[in-house]
């Protein structure tokens, strides 16, 4: 039995095709399916935070979901999407970061099989971590046109079904769900703030916005480097050439067709802030609660810290996105402040 | 107005004198005493960590305490232990961690004042957290005797009241009540660990084992660069010459007289951990459960971690002491592992 895939057939994906939007009815689904899997994370708190922001924070705990990460939601969201008919023949995605090991994760939740295409330079605990939910590695250049075939490969071999870190309307659909819980644990929100890479969680959270709250306002916190959101929103055209200069590791992905879509659709705003702010967001944050979120968490309490006069004495929700710190980068990372 | 006391008076005070142990009735008065103004933390729980270590392990949140660590327990309850006629005249200790600014917050909880004398070389960020919880410091040279001095003056310039870090029999009494919720919250434990310095934790601990669940064995986590208390036990004397040479920096104090009569009395035992193993063990946890714990929390897990056998398939209570890293010596501490 040979599981590495014939390299030889099939074009690069360079682009997913187009999909249909996902909405607020898809969000629900999400909510009941993923139900059984995945943690409703808590809520938190900090009276010192609150009193350094001049307004009232709710942090939503995504760090202390699945895999550690809110992305387990969507890729959850996915896995169980699949008719009991094809689920068999597995999943496939390139994320060598926190949406490959969620994937991975959510596979085995269902018992099929998870191919993650990764730069055979990445990580090695990350890859470890992937490797140890169960997945299969297929390591390739590390280039997008080299992910994207090897991706194409992987499905042409296998029959996997293809998923998306972020322009896969089932893994949009499942990032909103935190955005449903954190409304309805604490409501009568003026603003949610969410960090921005791709789109997935700033997405799904304007979904859920809309549709349960319309007098919250909705915003994206995006590293001065990598403000391709930013830039696309300003444009009213979407930026597709960018190289990310930020230690914010979840967000250097550029935001995607469907997400700049929904982004546009329900007039959401992108703030910006630079490394040295987000580094000492982080460490002020964990100082005070002693929970280890990643930089790319702690960009939106950043621009919150950031925009005073704008948030002045509001009620504001924070998605904490994840806590998965590359310790060993962590030297550098307080270099930054 | 002058607050610099007298530096010409009074000799250093070298050993407490004599106290009365406390006892389990003096726990129940503390947890009483203290509700009001500590946290009753949770308790956590990873199934991964249970997987890893071969036991079930139930870890009570004194990181999540107030200030940061379960010292503000003891000195909450020394604090509001002091009669109305004399409390206006404050408190003093000298302690530039986590005691310290346990004691300042105390004390701002009653409104009265706090003295802190801590050497001129402490860390300016642990010196900043005492000020800023409206603590006065009293810098002195870095000596046991300079300090020992100091708060002697102190004291008889300001007739505050002397709360010692470990040996004060208020502060060993307020200690015992995390062992007290974490006994309410899950019976039938099997174990419980703490990590041992100078004594206060794990004392107030055996206490409170003892009187509420005696089948139920207690132990102390000690550093090998600082096993005095091990020694101690192990010759039946205390050991008083000791140079600490360890990470943890809330383990580096001897243990003191009363807290060595109690470990011997109720028949705890000493379990020794090196600086690599507490340090695999803290970042371990931190990967695990995204909870910022400090090294002389994580001792406690590296002990359980070590001893598999002995631990095997046991309930299992560890006692995080506290969540304080100095995330500028990180680099450092992770150049250990």
């Amino acid at each position: 039995m040979n599981t590495v895939p014939d390299l030889t057939a099939a074009p690069p994906l360079r682009e997913p095709a187009p999909v249909p939007l996902p909405g607020f009815d898809d969000v629900l689904a999400a909510a009941a399916r993923i139900a059984p899997h995945a943690h409703h994370t808590p809520v938190l708190r900090s009276r010192s935070l609150d009193a350094l922001a001049g307004c009232e924070l709710h942090f939503k705990a995504e760090h202390l979901q699945r895999a550690g990460a809110f992305k387990f939601r969507g890729a959850c969201n996915a896995v169980w999407s699949l008719p009991a008919a094809t689920a068999g023949r597995g999943v496939v995605t390139h994320s060598s970061g926190n949406h490959g090991a969620a994937l991975a994760l959510a596979a085995r939740s269902r018992g099929i099989p998870c191919h993650v295409v990764v730069p055979h330079n990445a990580v090695a605990t990350k890859m470890a971590a992937i490797r140890a939910y169960g997945a299969t590695l297929h390591p390739c250049e590390p280039t997008l046109a080299a992910r994207e075939a090897m991706c194409a490969q992987v499905q042409a071999a296998t029959g996997a079904e293809l998923v998306h870190p972020y322009t896969d309307p089932r893994v949009i659909a499942g990032q909103g769900t935190a955005a449903l819980e954190l409304l309805g644990h604490d409501g009568g929100f003026d603003a949610l703030v969410t960090p921005l890479g791709g789109g997935g969680l700033l997405g799904g959270t304007a979904i859920t916005a809309a549709a349960v709250a319309p007098a919250t306002r909705v915003y994206g916190a995006e590293p001065t480097g990598a403000a391709d959101g930013h830039a696309s929103l300003q444009r009213n055209a979407r930026v597709t050439e960018l190289v990310p200069d930020t230690i914010c590791d979840g967000l250097r992905g550029l935001l995607g067709a469907p997400n700049f879509t929904l982004l546009r659709q329900h007039g959401v705003d992108v703030l910006l802030a630079d490394d040295a702010a987000t580094v000492r967001a982080l460490q002020l944050f964990w100082q005070r609660t002693k929970q280890l979120i990643e930089p790319s968490s702690a960009i939106a309490l950043a621009v919150v810290l950031a925009q005073r006069e704008r948030f002045a004495g509001q009620r504001v929700g924070i998605v904490l996105s994840g806590g998965n710190v590359d310790l060993e980068a962590l030297a550098g990372l307080f270099a930054h402040a």
